[in-house]
């Protein structure tokens, strides 16, 4: 950064592409402060991780971010130096640079997060057009914790309390390391990049679930995308989830959005490829959730028999 | 642009330089739609006008924007579309690109606008920080039309209507370009890059109005800039208004905000230089209104007599 906060605006030396995604974030839109729901810094995490996520799909290395945020009156200076801190935190692990900001009143707690990845070239980046007749479709991570940890929060979930009091082991509360994920997601930044080094053509995040991001993977490529639902990878805890809430796990995995996990198509011949791209530590493994079929455009989710079936709407918002 | 709306993020070729501003109006605060205030056009149009003054006040080239709106539930589809039409028609006036947003509900109507400008090397641009004993303050265009435009609307303004109806002539209602000027401001792109390249070595956007600007400059170079009130460029119908409210024309001018001038320092050797470089048919004249002064740093504002006065507060805001 050449020039920073404090002037009219911020200098970056540049490289050749600049990547660029906006997101915002509205507290009783997108988040609930009340009873513990979020904490602000959970939130000015999330709301960096989403457009981080986005770059992440791109294929592009991470640059810089520039936040806004609209804090009601009466809203402590402290949660506010904890939302901006956690968002500065998770730049730091991402290796990107909180480059300028803007803040104002507003009604409700507002994050408005623009960042700016970078690229050499065209080729190092991965639209949401490229699926091809042919191609596997594979998903980086777990999904369904996010989805999974509303339902615990919102107490949708039917367990008996004291049950899960008593016989805690039987029925282990939604938690850990997954619900840390849906809590803090990180980006997959790294996953991405190496993702389009390796041949990936299409790729997109899981913001609204797999199954409206998959569709658009479809439309954009104008391709019929069919996922098998058994294949997809369970976050810990989303089967126990699913069976208090009476539906099916993959309900949760494929209609439950946030899990900003990475959706991509592939030629099949390029599946050791990545495999091996994502084998190194600490990167998510990839899992092969569908392909690429003749037929007409659109997505298609099939059971664990092959059949066919419908995904009922899921709320998909914290 | 490579990538554009639909996809994960939008891609840009780069320039050398890129140089970011982010700006945030949200309704209540920044401005107010209810009896006739602000039409969303005007909202649309200002939003973008303010984020792309802080391009212009660095020398940049206009490049792209992001436009997030916050849209409240009833908030009619034709008011989204005027406000983000009138953004679009400034981006054309300008050579700005609008390359990607984002829409959410939220409690009141925002508007967030990154503004993306670019250069060629670090000469082409123009920081807060570069003044220096014995330049001379220059501003372009006029000052005071909102201050002014604001007062007229908010009926604050001390005129017998059954006088001004009679005797139309004697006290003008303040109007014409003034007005228009105050309602749909011009950020002043070709003008920041002409005077970046005709040698100024600091400058900044009059948002906040022209005292709390000029105290920026003197701040971020550590020097004491004097202004003489005098001298100011009052914008027609300014002085007729100041009269009605009993104050002086010049704390409309250096008190009232967004007139989105520039304010500038340069080397006296260089003021034909400048001169000139506003010639041109179209741009925005330039006039002398100050020096930065050996002596404690800070802003020091005179009156036509040369003697130090204080700016009593003034509301800035529409």
């Amino acid at each position: 950064m050449l020039v920073g906060i404090g002037d009219d605006a911020a200098v970056v030396r540049a490289r050749e592409l600049s990547v660029t995604s906006v997101d915002a974030m509205v507290e009783g839109v997108h988040f609930r402060l009340q009873q513990g729901f979020s904490t602000p810094a959970e939130v000015g995490h999330r709301a960096l991780a989403g457009a981080l996520s986005d770059l992440a799909a791109m294929g592009a290395q991470p640059g810089e971010a520039y936040l806004v945020l609209g804090l009601p009156a009466g809203f402590a200076e402290r949660g506010a130096l904890e939302l901006v801190r956690a968002a500065a935190s998770l730049a730091r692990e991402t290796g990107t640079v909180i480059a300028g900001g803007d803040v104002v009143s507003a009604p409700a707690l507002t994050v408005s997060v623009t960042a700016v990845g970078w690229a050499a070239d065209e080729g190092e980046l991965v639209s949401r057009s490229g699926a091809r007749v042919g191609d596997l479709v594979g998903v980086t991570g777990q999904l369904g914790a996010a989805a999974a940890a509303l339902a615990v929060m919102e107490g949708r979930v039917e367990q008996g309390e004291e049950q899960s009091l008593e016989e805690g082991a039987r029925r282990p509360p939604f938690g850990g390391r997954a619900l840390e994920r849906a809590r803090r997601p990180v980006p997959r930044l790294r996953e991405g990049r190496m993702l389009a080094a390796a041949g990936v053509h299409a790729m997109i995040d899981l913001s609204d679930g797999l199954a409206s991001d998959a569709a658009h993977l479809a439309e954009a490529g104008d391709v019929q995308i069919v996922l098998d639902l058994g294949a997809l990878p369970l976050a810990p805890g989303v089967e126990e989830v699913a069976e208090g809430l009476g539906v099916a796990a993959w309900q949760l995995a494929a209609g439950g959005g946030e899990d900003y996990e990475l959706c991509f198509c592939v030629k099949a011949s390029a599946r050791e490829r990545v495999e091996d791209a994502l084998a190194a530590p600490g990167m998510a493994p990839v899992s092969w959730i569908g392909e690429v079929r003749e037929g007409p455009p659109g997505l298609v989710l099939c059971d664990e028999q092959g059949r066919p079936v419908r995904l009922e709407g899921y709320e998909h918002r914290w």
